[in-house]
Parts: C-alpha cells; structure tokens; sequence
C-alpha cells in the first residue's frame, strides 16, 4: 500500500514535525473545522461522531452507577462565581463575559461557564432539605468556555466539549468513594474503550483543580512522550457547601453540611486518541469508538454479482451491529485505501470475483497493515474477533510506550537530562514542598503529573532539597 | 383515589387558574428550577429525562434520514451576524453580547448564538466546492439564548435546548422537499411519541423566519385552546449561501449557488406536552417519553414473599425494555399514588398478598384513572398493550380537543366573537395581505397560526377587507 498511502492528502511525517502532522490530521482527517473565532473550532461529522461514541460509553457507565443528566444554564452571574474564593481566583482570568442582553446593557455581567460548581450549589441550597434528599448524583452534557491565549484543535479549545458529573452527599467518606468510583470509571473508559493506558494518581495542591481539596487525575503519555491529562474528579470537602450554605438534617436530627465532588471528561481525550495511536498515514481509530468499523471496497465492481455479494456483507455485518460503509464510488482503489487509512477506520474488507469463487474476502488491520483471506462464511465472528485484536494491539503498543518511558531519577540534573534525551515520564521522590515543584518546573521544564497511586521507593529523600520525602511522583511536559 | 390526590403538593386547579396550574406543575413534579438569572431555568433530572427520550427519537429519525450531527461554536462575531440583511434584523434585537475575554476587551462583541444559520454558512463556504460535496445534511443538539422580555418554563426561556437542522443542496426542489421531509419528522414524532395532534401549514410572510423564503410549521392546540408553534422548517432559497458566497461547480462545469434550509425542534414541546395532556392531579406523560413508565408499587410489602414477587415483576419489565421503577418506601400508599400521579407516570402497578394468591396485580392507567386486575402471566405484553393504549387514549382526547375548537368565521366580528367565547384555531379566507394580518391582531387578538396543507374553500373573498381570497388561514391566540 506504500505507494498509496500519500495520494489522498499529503500529511507532514511525526518525526519530522510532529506538532504539524498533529494538525494534518485534525484537518484532513475532517475531523475539525476553524471558524473566524480563534480557539473556538468546529467539530465536522466526522470528529463529532468519536464523541458521540465516547458519550454513549460514558453516559451508560454513568446511568449504571445511579447518576442522571441535567441541563443548567450557560450563564453564572459575577456574585454567583464570586463566592467560593478560591473558585473565583482560579476562574475569573479566563472567563467570557456577556455585558449586554438585547441593546440594554446588564445590572451585573453575566460569565459564560467555565465549569458549573457555582450554579449546582445555588440550586442544591434551594433543594436539599433533609439526609432523604442525599446523594444527588448529576451529571450535565455540555460545552464551557475559557478564554485561553495559546488554542489548539482538541488539546486546547477557548469552547470545549465536555461532561461535568456534580454530586452531593451526607459524609466525607461517601464523596470520597464517589470520586474514586468517576476516576475509575474514566480509566475502563481510556483503557477498555480509547485503548489508552492511565496511571491513576492524585494531583499535588499546585496543580488541583481552583477550590478542591483533593484532585484525582488519570494521565496518559502520546507517541511523542508528552502527558496528557485526560480526566480529572475533584473532591471538596464540605468548602463549596459552606460557601453557598448548603445544609441537611441528618437522622440524628442534626443540622450538617454535605461534602461534594466533581468530575469531567473533554473532548480533548480525541486529541490524546489521535496523539497515541496516529501514524504517518493519518488517524488511526480504536474500533469501538470508530464512525465506520469496517469500510467496504467492491473490487471489480462491474462484474456480475460483485455489487450484490459486497452489499450481501455489508447488510450482515450492519445486523450484526458493526457500523459499516460500503464505497462502491468511481475512485480508484489506491484512493479509496488512502482516504480511509488517513481516516483511521480499523478494517478495511475487499471483496472481489477471485474472492467470491473461494467464498473469501480480504481483511486488512489498519493498526499493523496486516493483510488476511477469511471466509465469508462467520465473517461476523471474524470481524468481531478482527475488531478486537486491533484494539488489543493499539492498548499493547501504547502500553509499551508508556511503560518503556517512565524512568527513575535520583538528583535534578538526572530528571532534566532524562527529559531532554528521552522524554516521558520521570519519577522522582518529593518531599510535598511547592518550592520544589516549582524548581521541577524552572529548571526541567516539568509539571508534575500526579503522585501515582503505585507508590514505589526510590530513596528517602527528595532530589532537589535532600529533605525527607512524603511520596513518588510523576514529572512530565504536558499539553 | 380522589382523597389521595392532593395529598403531595397542592396544586391549583386548571379550571380557575390555568397559568398557575401550568407553573405549579413544573415545579411540583420537579421538572423545572428557577436560577438568579431570570429566564435561565434548572432542567432537572425529571425533565431532562424527559428530553433525553425526545432526544433519542428525533435523532434516530435523523440519521435515518441521512444527517449527522455536528458542532458549531457559540459565539458568532457581530460582522458574521450582519452579513444576511433580514437575519441580522430579526435576531440582534434579542441577541446577548460577550464583550470582555479574561481581563480585555474584546475587538468585536460576539454574540451567544440565538440560532447558527450564519456559522454553518461560513463553514460552508469554506468547504463546498464541487457537486460532489452536495447535499450536506447536518444538525447539532446545543443551547441558543434569546434575550427574551418575558419568560415562562418550558415555553419561553432566555437559554434553550433544541436541535437545529442546517442542510444544503444542489437544487432548490431537493432543498424544499427536505424542508417537507423534516417537518414531517416532527409531526411523526409530535403525534406518534408524543400524542399531540398537529395542524401542518406554511407561515404567512409576516410569521415566518427572519430570512427565510419560506417557513414551514406545526401547530398544536393546547388544554386552553391557545395555540402553540410545536417545530419549524425553513426554505432559504439561495439567500444565505449568496450573501456568504457559497458556490459549487455542478456537473455541467458550471459555478452555481446552492440552496439551503434549517428545522428546529426545542424543550418548549415539554411545555407542548404539559399543556396538552396535564390534569388537575399533575402532569400526564405518554408513555414514549415518560421516565418511568411503570411505578410498580407493592402492597403489605413486609409479608412473606410480597417484596420478592414485586421484584420478580420489575425485573420481568425492565428485561422486556420497559422503563420502571419500584417505591418500596415507608410512605403511606396514598401519598405514593399522588406522588407518581402528580409525576405523570402512565401506568401504575399494585401487587399485594391476597394479588399473589391469584397470581394477579392491579394496573392503573394514569390517564383516565381505569384500575384492571391482569394476570401476571405474560404481564410484558399487558404492560406494552395497555401503554399504547394510554398513548391512543392521549392522543384521541387531544385530537377531539383539537377538532371541537376549530371554527369557520365569515367576519372579523365573528372571529373575534369566536376566540372570545369559545378559543381555538379560527378559520376564515385570506387575501394575502399583511394588513388585514395586523388587523385580526389588532381587533381581534389572533396572529395568523398557518395557510393549512389542508385548504377548504369557505368563501370567494377575505372577510376582512373584502378582496378576492388567496388562501385559507388558521388564527389563534399564541404561547
């Protein structure tokens, strides 16, 4: 297929520019559009479609665990995100802000969401009354606003999709168990359905979300050894509660606060599926959120009953459940190869006159090219199967990037020469101290990840004060 | 269960006070929450429930039809807005304006989208080229904002939820025909999923879309006898693509401007659903969008074997697809029949010991009260029998409803006689002009609802002012 594979749309290669090839793909894999708003993107048919399949699995996984959507609104008036403070300092830099309603300009601007806390608490004041009314378990599907300066199609949008799960419950311990149970839930999600593998860790205080007490991350690494945050849940405490005055009568008869969480999942996840499974031939699709599964290519069309035995497969395998396009068009088989390699769809079937007298077709993985003759016979089965390897082989291979790239450092002269000729992730003992942190990030141009919840022991201290150290964490560069 | 069923909450009666009763059941079976920001109402679990089962039936018709869903941004800049003469003046009199990203200034306001038609267009003219790239039939599920004066749940909200259909075509016959197509689409789902009875018609120039050539619709008639505009569908012509210079090459080699529409279906059908269903108990849900379609409710639940035998029940109905809900609550029986009353809920279900004894359980229907005694004995099909009794009961009530208050009047007197003493659409002939339009209003209250597909020949002249009649017109009075 090499001779194909660049006839569609030239793509700039990974390892010459890989910040471009990341674009290619975006755009001529028509998964995004731009608009003359900077930052603010469209996502086209195609690009839409991926996350529609990640909010099927998502939204089941959610209805499964006892939480329903809601819809709240866009708009969250200045004192409203003002009370919570440390909210407020984290959002209020990025907020867009709506002055004027018709031709009257407004008594008091109004912020577009940026994530919606606020609003869930104005109106559980208004609603909970008593332990019965506890939890609540809410979900909302939506987009928020943040007006970045630097914006990047998926990674960085001024306008992102998302989901924002709210809840509320009697005691610490519940929230807690709440916030662990969403963090897991993204990871069978990443793991199980985008193939990517996560480490599951806790953000320290310098990177948690604006007014948590606590912020559980999964962090997966791209192709190119960068992190990426890919899903964040947030524990409060009882702050958000007391700064809208939130309060239940508990069985005992006592007037308490209840202790909230929050958790959310972008669209950005699309630009970590494309960073780790893409190649030069454009996108490369985990099959059980792919668009199309299976692209059908008759081979000889013209020929009697080629038409028909191709579309015999496709109406088997739709019945079967696989989402399936048959391209009977004009264009020529290179073409057709190309476009849906560059498309990423995972398996490509061609059947023609020579396949029919044998009862076969051809199969091709899109993940390794992997070329096979199955018989029509239980090609359901086989497409099942098929389908399955590929999202077994994407998982394994990005696993072994993961795991191939997580290196231990012992000083910070270790840890930044790592970065620079190997990249990934660099694990490293810490004492809790910002200070240092803040070091990680000056001199090794590192984030930390998160403090993963596979605690090893490297040594007692923290390489870059010698004080006592409290944990391990992961350091990375992250989008 | 007359004792039983103002034991919940009370809510007013419709007959002494409809607009009282229609807002106590939107708080009161907990579909709606008020916020700080007038006009932004809560959709809370029960109600976006109820949207998400609207949701799911509109978009399998859909993509059946051919459209994928897409996402466009929020926001569109002043200049894009102007650039359809007539749209910009419908629209920028209600449009909310973001003037202020972060801590600056913005260089031009951006409106929060009152509706897209402008942002698909500049897409389009960026990615339409050939014949090839024609019809593109798109649509996106969101949010617009309408800086509305006065506000009411459901039907009138400064942010609502919709879907809004945006396509283009080669032709100006293929563009009308998907502009009937999708106005058919809602009428199926107003009718068959929802059970409101609708009058399908064209607006007269005066109602119709700011910039649309023509705007298709229909209208149903509430409990009150008001009218209320339940989805439209709009013809472009080339308008739109002319004034954002969209062209294609057709076959011929000829550079041509396409032809374009747009449909839109809103939450403002819940409000459709309350007013044409709702009793004075509460709201009445058909049974194809209804949260829970089944309350089953055990009786003497702490005798042996009652509780397992409910749960057998349920389990029963949630494996044949049924959505149910079990109360196996402390609360009195009688505040549980209330409470799901009060809720809509369609069908209830008792089972108690002495129902065991005979292997059989009693079935109430919400929307005429009939209580049954079934077997269990193939209790899926009963339960699926009697639904779709409920949904014919709604619809065959409603469509008398509708037939009853349809009247003919010869004279502005008579019509407005009409609508005083009896409500309803009235139907009189029409001679196209948009001042005996401003009349009926003026004189008589009505704004003209649709020229009905359906036309009768009631007379030669308008009897307004007299001149030969082009067409017959439904009047109402509007939510």
């Amino acid at each position: 297929m090499a001779d194909n594979k660049k006839m569609v749309e030239q793509i700039t290669d990974m390892e010459q520019d890989f910040a471009q090839w990341y674009t290619d793909v975006c755009t001529k894999a028509d998964l995004i559009g731009y608009t003359s708003v900077k930052g603010m993107f469209i996502l086209r048919p195609y690009g839409y479609a991926i996350w529609e399949n990640i909010q099927r699995e998502m939204d089941a996984r959610f209805k499964a665990t006892g939480h329903t959507n809601v819809a709240m609104p866009l708009l969250i008036p200045e004192s409203l995100l003002q009370k919570e403070k440390d909210h407020v300092e984290g959002f209020a830099p990025e907020c867009a802000w709506v002055t004027m309603g018709g031709s009257e300009k407004l008594d008091e601007r109004l912020c577009v969401r940026p994530t919606s806390e606020t609003l869930f608490c104005e109106h559980w004041s208004q609603i909970v009354h008593s332990w019965r009314d506890l939890p609540l378990l809410y979900n909302q599907w939506c987009s928020v606003l943040r007006w970045e300066k630097t914006t990047r199609p998926f990674l960085r949008h001024r306008e992102f999709l998302w989901q924002e799960g709210h809840t509320l419950h009697a005691t610490a311990q519940e929230a807690i168990e709440e916030t662990e149970r969403m963090l897991n839930v993204y990871a069978d999600v990443c793991e199980n359905i985008l193939a990517m593998p996560v480490v599951k860790g806790i953000k320290t205080d310098k990177e948690k979300f604006a007014g948590a007490e606590r912020t559980y991350t999964i962090e997966c690494m791209m192709h190119d050894r960068k992190a990426l945050q890919n899903g964040t849940s947030h524990y409060f405490g009882d702050g958000f509660a007391k700064a809208f005055g939130i309060t239940f009568t508990d069985k005992d008869n006592v007037q308490k606060t209840p202790f909230e969480t929050s958790w959310g999942f972008t669209t950005r996840t699309i630009g970590g599926v494309i960073m780790t499974h893409g190649d030069n031939s454009g996108l490369v699709l985990p099959p059980k959120v792919a668009p199309i599964q299976v692209v059908v290519i008759p081979v000889a069309g013209h020929k009697p009953g080629v038409m028909e035995a191709n579309q015999a497969v496709v109406d088997a395998l739709t019945a079967a459940g696989f989402r399936v396009k048959m391209d009977a068009s004009d264009k020529a088989p290179g073409w057709k190869f190309a476009e849906y390699e560059m498309k990423g769809v995972p398996l490509r079937l061609e059947l023609g006159p020579k396949d029919m007298e044998k009862n076969q077709c051809v199969l091709v993985r899109r993940d390794n090219g992997e070329e096979s003759f199955v018989s029509l016979d239980g090609i359901e089965k086989t497409v099942a199967d098929t389908l399955q390897a590929v999202h077994d082989g994407l998982f394994a291979k990005a696993k072994r990037n993961l795991d191939e790239h997580c290196y231990p450092a012992f000083s910070l002269e270790e840890a930044k020469a790592l970065q620079l000729e190997r990249g990934g992730f660099i694990k490293t003992m810490w004492c809790g101290d910002a200070d240092c942190e803040e070091r990680m990030k000056a001199e090794a141009g590192m984030s930390s990840r998160c403090i993963p919840f596979d605690q090893e022991h490297l040594a007692d201290v923290c390489p870059i004060c010698g004080k006592p150290a409290k944990h391990m964490v992961y350091w990375g560069v992250a989008y």
